[in-house]
């Protein structure tokens, strides 16, 4: 019995009482992590210059550095967050089936919380807030384990989001944080106490999560996202979406990474594109029909499957839009993916086709994130087709009990036939 | 490169002509399928009998034998099944969600089929057929791996089924048999080709596939289903309840193992209800004030987390209904749990509490079905929290994508501030 035994159970008992919390309880928390970000704000931005020195010390890159800073911006931010959270509707109670089934038996599907949730994330401390925030909502409890470098942010975080959960009178154990990797692979294996693993990281991170634990695993895996220019696409909403999807941040798991574009448009497009993506810094890896088109270093098989996360573009020519979506569907991650075309019918193919969380026709590929989508925040991405899939909101973090209301009902009675079958539908909330 | 790689291969390519296929398409491949099963009703009897007499000499018990016959009933069951799946609405391409981001960018969250699923099912055959129809009609391609007791029922059984998709002018791979346990192993290792395994069998068996596959697995574990008798329950619902749900079918998974009864009914309740479930032939196992009551064997602790799929029942009882639900969500499998009360307030505590699939109040944990539950049919009753819970239907079987329609919509305008986030609801089915 190890401590993580103990954390664990800890937490399961705290999501019984969560689970059972009002949403008015519920959201009070929130609001009361709010209250304690806020009067422990120099608080917070002495520990988070701590964990900034000892990370430049250490050499830390650049943008990683500015990833873990938690100034007074990004406090602002968090403390939004967590208003704009709180006036979210309740997720859970929702009747998302009513049914007879037979006379005076009613069946309700009914959203509940998932459990005990644990949840890897990475550097950026301010994730902590919001993905403990949307725990709570939704009735949840978690074990949540973050970057080494953010350790002492994280603790003082975590300090006021707890601060907020008691001040409502939920239990301190509703959130707590690991802070060793030795704490992460126990975790692994209480698959009796905790019913979802969620990571946050590249593809071997999560790999390595699925093959050490029972415990289902929602996997954010790489980014390998796509734009494909069909043949006739208007060339001017071709380059902005190739452009804003490659260049506005490429640091981003919605980011793309590879241009796929229809060979009858290539000739045209292609030379002005390359040279406003080149505008922005970006170097372009071409296949041989490319190549032919523009002078570009070549793409190699390994780069349609390499998520640069950087100004690198791999650029391919394809003779249809079939063969688009089959690279998309070979090479691609199922994040997110677009297609800019004129031609409805083909959008339409493609968005059903493509094999992706996210399939876009005329918009950048950025565009894949809970915020922008209107889910408040997300706790990641998910790149699997089990349970939430794209950007993963509150629901994402519920699932759902079936309620059967009768007075005595048997199923004896069915089956000797005293008793028929109804399946009406009944268009009402469960009572209770 | 094993055989199982092509299949899986195989299958992935049905999956996407079976996933653009219409609604028309999919319910024409069932209705062939019937109409093959007809045709070829003699054969079918053939060669089940030739499974069942190779059955019957290595001693197969009476109660698996019986599972294992596929005759004129059960092949009509299964016609009859096949004609109300199709006459079932479409579970794709429904909206679930749809906003507008910003003026002109609109988003829908559109069902849709997960992809290849892999099956491992029991001796039961005319599971192949319900399963092989759900995959179907809900644009999955699917291997399923049967019992070897039902290996040449099962051959000819998806003769039919392969015969009906083919008749519809879909892909042959989109239903494949596999028949050895190396295939099953082989099967595991395919997480880049696999989306879904579902295994149908016991914890140990669904324990091992969790343990050797990166693929996510929604497990029918055991089920270790609870009545609970509150303090004022009406005697007479209770003793209906109770029986219903530990005799009228004592080895499936929703037939009740545990009875736990109030102390304040148990004196008065408890004898009269034992003697009716003696009657029935149930051996009881009490726990010691139990057996202050009635006389009984004892029952240990093991007992409390046992499925004995037989005419045993262990008897508990609890000085509350607090502790009633603590014993259920710490023995239990998460599967059906019932309380008996004439005390709302009481039942809706129950109901939010218990941690299970399915929570009844004043019915019979019998009802835990796909069929009752108005689905059409099952592909097995998931006691997990992620993805689908309760019983597998058509909906079970399903994910969604996020559509995303926009005119050269990019990120870059909504950070300057040029455009404005406005989240409205639209209320309309995606366009394409």
């Amino acid at each position: 019995m190890n401590d993580l035994h103990v954390l664990s159970t800890n937490a399961r008992e705290a999501y019984y009482t969560l689970s059972s919390a009002s949403a008015g309880q519920r959201n009070h928390a929130l609001l009361s992590m709010a209250a304690e970000l806020d009067s422990h704000a120099d608080q917070l931005f002495q520990e988070n210059q701590l964990d900034l020195d000892e990370a430049e010390q250490s050499g830390l890159a650049t943008p990683l550095l500015s990833r873990l800073r938690f100034g007074p911006e990004k406090l602002k931010q968090v403390i939004d967050g967590l208003h704009s959270l709180a006036a979210l509707p309740d997720p859970l109670g929702k009747t998302t089936l009513s049914r007879e089934l037979t006379e005076g038996l009613a069946l309700y599907r009914v959203t509940c919380p998932i459990g005990v949730l644990g949840i890897i994330f990475e550097s950026r401390p301010d994730a902590l807030v919001q993905i403990a925030s949307l725990a709570v909502k939704s009735g949840n409890a978690a074990l949540m384990k973050g970057g080494k470098e953010a350790l002492r942010t994280n603790r003082a975080l975590a300090a006021c989001v707890v601060g907020g959960i008691v001040a409502a009178g939920l239990p301190a154990a509703s959130i707590q944080l690991l802070e060793s990797r030795e704490d992460v692979r126990n975790m692994l294996r209480e698959d009796e106490l905790i019913d979802l693993i969620i990571p946050r990281g590249g593809n071997d991170f999560v790999r390595y999560i699925m093959d050490n634990s029972r415990i289902p695993v929602l996997g954010h895996a790489d980014g390998i996202c796509h734009v494909y220019i069909d043949r006739d696409a208007d060339p001017e909403t071709a380059c902005r979406v190739a452009l804003d999807s490659k260049t506005q941040n490429v640091s981003v798991c919605n980011a793309m990474e590879t241009l796929l574009i229809h060979s009858d448009i290539a000739p045209s497009l292609l030379p002005k594109l390359a040279a406003k993506l080149r505008e922005k810094g970006v170097r372009i890896l071409g296949d041989e029909q490319t190549r032919s088109i523009i002078d570009c270093e070549a793409a190699t098989e390994k780069d349609w499957e390499t998520e640069y996360l950087d100004l690198v573009l791999s650029v391919r020519i394809v003779p249809s839009i079939t063969d688009a979506i089959a690279h998309i569907n070979h090479y691609g991650s199922h994040h997110t993916d677009a297609i800019v075309t004129r031609d409805q019918d083909r959008a339409s193919r493609f968005l059903q086709q493509v094999d992706s969380a996210g399939v876009y026709w005329n918009a950048s590929t950025r565009f894949a994130d809970g915020y922008v989508y209107g889910f408040g925040a997300e706790v990641g991405i998910a790149t699997g087709k089990i349970h939430a899939r794209g950007p993963m909101g509150l629901d994402g973090l519920t699932t759902y009990k079936y309620k059967l209301l009768g007075a005595g009902h048997i199923l004896a009675e069915m089956k000797s036939g005293d008793r028929k079958y109804t399946h009406v539908d009944l268009n009402r909330n469960c009572p209770l």
